[in-house]
């Protein structure tokens, strides 16, 4: 029978060229539903969605990619840009769509759908927005994929994770933020370059809220295996902690340069949400500091809330969170950062 | 809870440092059983086996690799010799038993397990031995794996796929024979050595029986996009058929010289295989030569039998097989062989 | 010494960290000249030029990448967005200047630049103002890479290519317009969609201009092996020359298409420009549809013309160009093509 | 001209295939020797050598690999093995040769040559054995790449390094051996084991000798980024030396029960190595633990003397050593470790 509505049928006259080129032999029931390929749903197909779209086909991570946006048209360039690649790349399907049903059994869902700042707008307002926007992509997503890991990417990213987890009805070790896991590898870049090493041999993790108040853990950053702070006592370097706390500020900077010289970040999320995407879908028990339920950690109280820690990842989602140590100081930062987060909560009434 | 047993212990005294390590967080029930990850088991560790297993692990196409093998310390020291590479490679769980609940939920089972011939014995003798074999490995993995698809590759490949069907009431289409994969991969070498090409760029097939009868389709024959036939006839080029032959005749014989010259073949059929268990579990689509239910085609009759056709291999087994066009003297050949292998199997009593 | 300007400096008071961090071991001379480093050029930093780097990147084709771009702000950002990806990826060293002397000792240049159609612009004055484009690109790149390979991206692929090789010097084998690499790519996906099969099953090829008048190679086509027209033949499939065009057409509206929709295309070029890099690079004499020197081929004569015709490539850039079968039309059409390109280049004036 | 005394020439009649499938373009001279490819020599193919060659080849670390052994035939036969996986990989010249003359201009020598001990012979007597061995492969690896790097995996690893760099009269950064680089991966591979995380989230060195007296140091040891010791103490764990040291003691054994269990290690050093050469040849700036000349460091004196220290690798061989701190037993430990082998070297008379 011939494919009905395809322009670009090789045979007329009734036949399927398909069937014609491949004889079938006899086959059981279709395989199993157990053994369902890996599928990953991109929501929000901008510069950000689409360079970790691509990054993710790109490092072959998944069996299915489908992309969800409002805007049909672009959507729909986005996706045959990706899609006649495909003879450079392993064979993986990909789709596109406004409606959500497409996501159906997703083993992970990205979201990177948000509002932009309109001039004059204040945060909470920009907020309140994206929170609006979220009422319309979380539920479906949890609708159509019951299962899935919901990993958010969308900024104020810790705030909208807790929206997603309320949102959602999940449990919260089905729902991560990216967090800090970006504004980390810019850490270990920036320590990497001063000091001329991969960036790999650099451990270093920037924790707490995705932002200006985040927090740099100089206590556990080692170098090729060496520890850094401890290093420099030994050697009885003397150093100043605002030397120490000026590559921090580099780190924060640097965002926001990206994005005055090019108008948006998209590259480096890109690498930083596939490297996440791999270790939970191929279950690689990894550590990366992501934006989980954080209180009850460091003395942080007074209500659920989402901030960046170094936690293990898996097939399962979040498997437990490093019991990294703070110092007093880093500890107080911290529950500072998630006192601020919970008063911007109290306030959207989620 | 201090793990028992475990020798290897950081925390003494009670306390279980991964606990320790790592504090859980909420969580639902584990992830539903739709979930699971990709498995495969490789039936045999001698130098196949692990060629196999240790391409398949290192061109990352699986996330539990197990071992079966009947001599329980060598196959110990070859998972031990796998596992202790674990910080180069992506994370693979490993295992290795002499029992087949080992392979529990399979999605690919790899058998390379056979006997080798004593002097003087007959090859008939040889292959009721392996059927002996056969009957010990293909139940158990059958019951342990009900949806999971065989891929045989010990000797004669042929027969004992049919014998693997048999024996596993599987469908068809969920039995695979390793059968001229290897083969034609020696032969697109062989053309591409000679033209100084990439032997990616050469498409060549050798069909039939894997072994002295095997076929190859010259009238299918590219490289680059040229089909090498029509190209020598409208340059007007003359060729002998024996020319040509004589690289088929090469194609068989390095089998045979690189088991006089280093004792066995590991590394191709390694690649070989590793090739197409990536094309079945991600679902590659790709068409290979292997031995599958081959009666109905080609004129070949007489009952069930397995010989390599260009297959379309999936996450179903086989998915089709590929209408290519055959000379009178190749499909007749292919009949021969057809023929040659039921009489065989006729003896065997399966 | 402390590094001089630097604003990440670790410890102050006059030591170097590295120094302090890395003890050096005696050292010969620095590693000589003969074991440099493979070094890709590209040239222009828009939509297309970051999806090629991007992807060369990913796929770890080189050890240093260089951006050029006369815009230095949206080139200092796009490189801080690669940068940050560090801590994810192999180490590559990557760099962006608006001077060309950072491009010294390139092994590859990738040429993206180009300007855009001016509303009521004349397609003639368009090409005119990317040749004078050209004459602040190529000589820079030749002067400070004399040995490199040029491969030309920007439109109109083919006369810009011709261009790029008069204002170069080099020899024709050093200069390789991407062509129709890119369409053909479209083309195997197209008919791989249709067929359900993996695209790199497909063989297939579009030679000719880069564009409307592009030739699509029907007599080399084969799926999985099988040459799709004799196949046909031989089946008795009627089939009418329109139906095969209809495939074609799609191609070339493809496109158009993802243009109208999303405004450019840039991740598809990106592969298949990443893809041929590879192959110049690491030697490895694949056939891609290139736009190479293709006066004296199928009768085209006139002068100096690039088409695309399948070439081989290598370390040494065109090793020679695939001796494919046309049919009469097919090798007319492609006349007809180069007698269009020339009229064009005679009104250059190059 | 036909390619003269080769058996598979399609084309006969004084046509050479090759030449009517390609038509060469015009050509400069051939491309300059400054873009010479990359080159990698195995001197020994047992077990060792050619697990490394072949991981080597699956991670596509160069474009040209070359085996060197005494035993010809074999020899063949693992080159052909090899050669006939060209159609699954990317495109690598595979060489194989009794002589050293193949090994010219080779970017590292990898030795994993080396007697087996008889039964009743001394351990000095064997190592004799082995410097006589050496003073047969490391002048004609000197002669023919005189800028090579040289890696040795041979054992006594430590002793014989140091023997081939007198033997080769190489700058020390570029002799090289692999010492405790997988012994520090089994050590990754138990404590990852033992957490349930990746081993890759696990930071931890062997140093010293390889074997026996090696150093673990503990000191260093961090898991995903929270180190081990200052971590127990904080938790206010109580743990025994004894406890740790048991770790370290698996390490060792699981040497040599991996060597009774298959009679050889070849995976886990194979992959060891690949990661190693990538380090190398990618200049990838990375810290691994391996052997390289120590007088000097922590009080080791007496003489030069190569022991594994975490050292960064690069295009240049050995770019520093890291300046870990130890504890005063761990470094007295190492001392230690070179005394004896200092002892040894001493009877030698290299």
């Amino acid at each position: 029978m011939q494919k009905s509505g395809s322009s670009s049928s090789l045979g007329p006259g009734g036949l399927d060229l398909t069937q014609a080129f491949f004889r079938q032999i006899q086959r059981a029931a279709p395989p199993s539903p157990t053994k369902r390929h890996t599928k990953i749903s991109v929501v929000g197909a901008g510069n950000v969605g689409m360079a970790i779209a691509q990054t993710i086909l790109t490092q072959d991570v998944v069996d299915e990619l489908v992309l969800i946006d409002a805007k049909a048209d672009m959507l729909r360039g986005e996706m045959l840009d990706l899609q006649h690649a495909a003879a450079f790349l392993p064979r993986t399907k990909i789709h596109a769509s406004v409606d959500y049903e497409i996501t159906f059994g997703s083993d992970l869902c990205i979201v990177t759908a948000g509002a932009r700042q309109v001039p004059g707008e204040s945060r909470l307002n920009l907020l309140q927005r994206n929170v609006a926007l979220f009422r319309n992509i979380i539920p479906p997503l949890a609708l159509y994929s019951p299962e899935t890991i919901l990993l958010i990417v969308s900024n104020p990213v810790d705030v909208l994770t807790y929206v997603a987890w309320k949102l959602s009805g999940f449990p919260s070790n089905r729902v991560i933020g990216s967090g800090t896991n970006l504004d980390s590898s810019r850490f270990r870049f920036l320590i990497a370059d001063h000091l001329d090493v991969n960036a790999q041999d650099v451990q270093a993790y920037i924790v707490g809220e995705h932002g200006d108040s985040s927090v740099a853990l100089w206590s556990s950053i080692s170098v090729g295996g060496v520890p850094v702070l401890s290093f420099l006592e030994k050697q009885q370097i003397a150093y100043e902690k605002e030397t120490l706390e000026k590559i921090h500020k580099e780190v924060i900077d640097s965002a926001y340069e990206v994005i005055s010289l090019k108008g948006y970040t998209s590259w480096a999320i890109g690498y930083s949400v596939a490297n996440l995407a791999r270790s939970i879908l191929r279950d690689q028990r990894k550590v990366h500091p992501v934006s989980v339920v954080a209180n009850g950690f460091y003395g942080i109280e007074g209500g659920d809330v989402f901030l960046s820690l170094p936690a293990q990842l898996g097939r399962g989602g979040v498997l437990g969170v490093t019991n990294v140590h703070l110092t007093d100081e880093e500890a107080h930062r911290l529950r500072d950062s998630a006192k601020t987060i919970l008063e911007v909560q109290n306030q959207l009434g989620v």
